[in-house]
């Protein structure tokens, strides 16, 4: 594994391999000093084409963990406003010894592209409304590490609630969700569903109300307030009497189900409830988790040296 | 000691076990390697909601110079545009991994309240014109080691002008002066002193030449040009008058007296003369200081490795 | 050595003996682990008033590769703002304990001038049109570890094609390239050509097919699209037909040929053919070197401790 580009790069051994290697990520970063010298030398460039301070955040807390250094190239106020092309703006990078790209851009495929123009790693870190394969590594690990191991994805019933058709998130995680065995419901107004869903291997349901019973993960997408109008709806109070989590249907839900969000949270839009007063959130656990996965991805692709992780290693 | 909010929260004991800590931080920047590990693999967050270059290099430096990792968060490019609450964007970043947030803010009272929203140490750097503790410690620091010991604040007289209504630096200061043993003095047009000071310990003056000849510290503050008006000041020249400090004014300086500031320096405004011309400034060994100070208020709280300080330490 | 402002400053025993040093460091950059602790505990100030990416992250990277700790000053984001003078802010950042200030500075002379308030090394990246030394470094190391070592410098014959009169990096290899012993020819329209070029020991030719089968290196310049009026070119067509690299003319450079330029590349401007068609090009490898030789240079000034660069060294 060089890249980590799309969930369907992976097969079903290789995202429980990286699940694995996040279980002993995480147990580094309970330790009193967590960090560990496993990616010593390595430089990871971390290249946001789109402001995203969570995820970068995420991707170079990972990186400094294993104690490789951080280059963060903000496009801002970078050449690329000078017109530099992209291809041009990683061949520099490149040259200057990046061991890993971490990419966010809002074309579909940039990071598949930079590929090309790099013998580097490529993490795509979201791509358009195409993937963000580790959300999806990091929410599967939180449902499974949540239920138990990894077989507890089979079976399980997890409705994805919102703005599936924008949404490299709901993309990422219905197929590896699917591949893994559980059973996926979306939960949107048909305009924001996407045109061709009938080979994804998903069911749909037209309000938040039919499955709150029954899920045993309700995952909460993030509604953009002027998405609400594409979606047919006339309003905001509309939208959410279909589709936000409110006090009322979070009593309906199961006492073993999980609430889900890949946040920033949209308060007051699609989630009228506040998470901290649902024992089922895992939002936060989520984020620590994101830490463990994404150490689980870079020690992987860059080949780390998997002694220097043992307790006591100097850094 | 969890959190360092405000100068009331120190006993006059914890004031001085931070200077002496202090002192032992100085010692280790001035060793030809100038960095120790009693801080690796504690993350630090500064997380500023106002701009203060000055300010959040100083705590990352010390950070740094402890071998703890450093993350940046910059409100500007951040969720918090995206209407983030700041429950939100603490909890989020705790979620990380954070051991201590470094916080600057706008508002009188978020650090305490951040407190609230996480299990990490939190330090106020500057809330709105209420509290700015390390600045106390730091100037606190400088008067007592260019004077000798702490008991050299007894008695001592600090006469602080300018624009204390606003100053949060001044509140911090007159607090730790004062329960330290120095008279302290005020400064300022009737209009930029505070309404309710009388149990604060101090007296007033209404110009700077009533105290210019007796003070042991004369310690201006950043005088915004825009609040000259508000201080019922028909102008610059008028201001300047009482209450800038003059190359007349300086030479009527005790040979022992120090000058201070905060800084950044309002040349021509506050500061008619240059520092770099008064053999008492000590405004650049205040910054000086405030690394020593800031490595010692991280590695107290965050209960830092001592053995981890001494020299010849790995990093 | 303590500060690198202008080639000038170098004399030839002094470029060479860094070129070697770059070649050590050349070699610590192919390691599996590539870094060395031989800057541990120091710290680098980057302090761009001029935005570019290019450049810091060049330095910044060749910092950590030796275990410094880097601290970026953004002048975008900081009291500069406030009306903070350059002088304050150099003394502030050098109270800090900064061991070198990279500087960059669209004035002439600015890395010069901040020499005098900092006890710190000061090295210039850039300032106005007047000089960009590890720029002519990194050309010089580029070119001669192309052709074999040092002495291959001598009678080759290097044309600098573009805009000379606004270009430091034209004026810094000018200066290293005609003292190691390269006859240099200058491409430009007249406009573009400083007015005093008489004592520089370079000849000039109006067109590049004047020189295109002959030169062993063609420096191509960036051109900025707004100055080509200025050139007294009544369009860009016109200007592309005297002095752009178009595959045609690509074709009948020798074999042996290096094409380079200092980036980032204006591609349709003056650069008509994508340069990885270009078997010559040097382009990318001297951002490579760039950082090799940034680390040679700081390692130098800050005198850095060899045996913290062997094989081995724990960082």
């Amino acid at each position: 594994m060089k890249h980590l580009l799309s969930t369907h790069d992976l097969s079903v051994e290789q995202m429980i391999s990286l699940l694995e290697t996040a279980d002993y990520m995480s147990e580094i970063n309970t330790r009193s000093i967590s960090k560990v010298p496993a990616l010593r030398g390595k430089t990871v460039a971390s290249v946001f084409f789109e402001d995203s301070t969570r995820t970068r955040l995420s991707f170079e807390t990972a990186a400094k963990r294993l104690s490789a250094d951080v280059l963060t190239f903000s496009a801002a106020s970078s050449s690329v406003n000078k017109g530099e092309s992209l291809r041009d703006t990683i061949e520099t990078l490149s040259a200057m010894g990046v061991d890993a790209f971490v990419v966010r851009h809002k074309s579909s495929g940039a990071p598949q592209q930079i590929t090309q123009w790099t013998n580097a790693s490529v993490l795509n870190a979201g791509d358009g409304w195409h993937q963000h394969p580790t959300q999806a590594l990091l929410d599967t690990y939180t449902i499974t590490r949540s239920f138990g191991q990894l077989d507890s994805m089979k079976g399980r019933t997890i409705a994805i609630v919102g703005d599936i058709k924008h949404s490299r998130v709901a993309r990422s995680d219905i197929d590896m969700f699917t591949r893994l065995g559980a059973e996926v419901i979306l939960v949107a107004p048909s305009a924001l569903l996407p045109s061709h869903i009938e080979n994804w291997g998903v069911t749909t349901a037209s309000s938040i109300d039919e499955v709150i019973n029954s899920v045993d993960v309700l995952y909460m997408l993030r509604m953009q307030r002027e998405r609400i109008s594409a979606s047919n709806m006339p309003s905001l109070r509309e939208y959410s009497s279909h589709y936000a989590l409110t006090v009322e249907r979070a009593a309906r839900l199961s006492p073993h189900a999980l609430v889900m969000h890949p946040g920033p949270i949209n308060r007051g839009i699609e989630m009228m409830v506040d998470p901290s007063d649902l024992p089922g959130s895992r939002i936060l656990q989520q984020v620590t988790n994101g830490i463990a996965v994404r150490m689980a991805v870079l020690f992987t692709l860059l080949g780390g040296d998997l002694t220097a992780t043992a307790t006591g290693g100097t850094v």
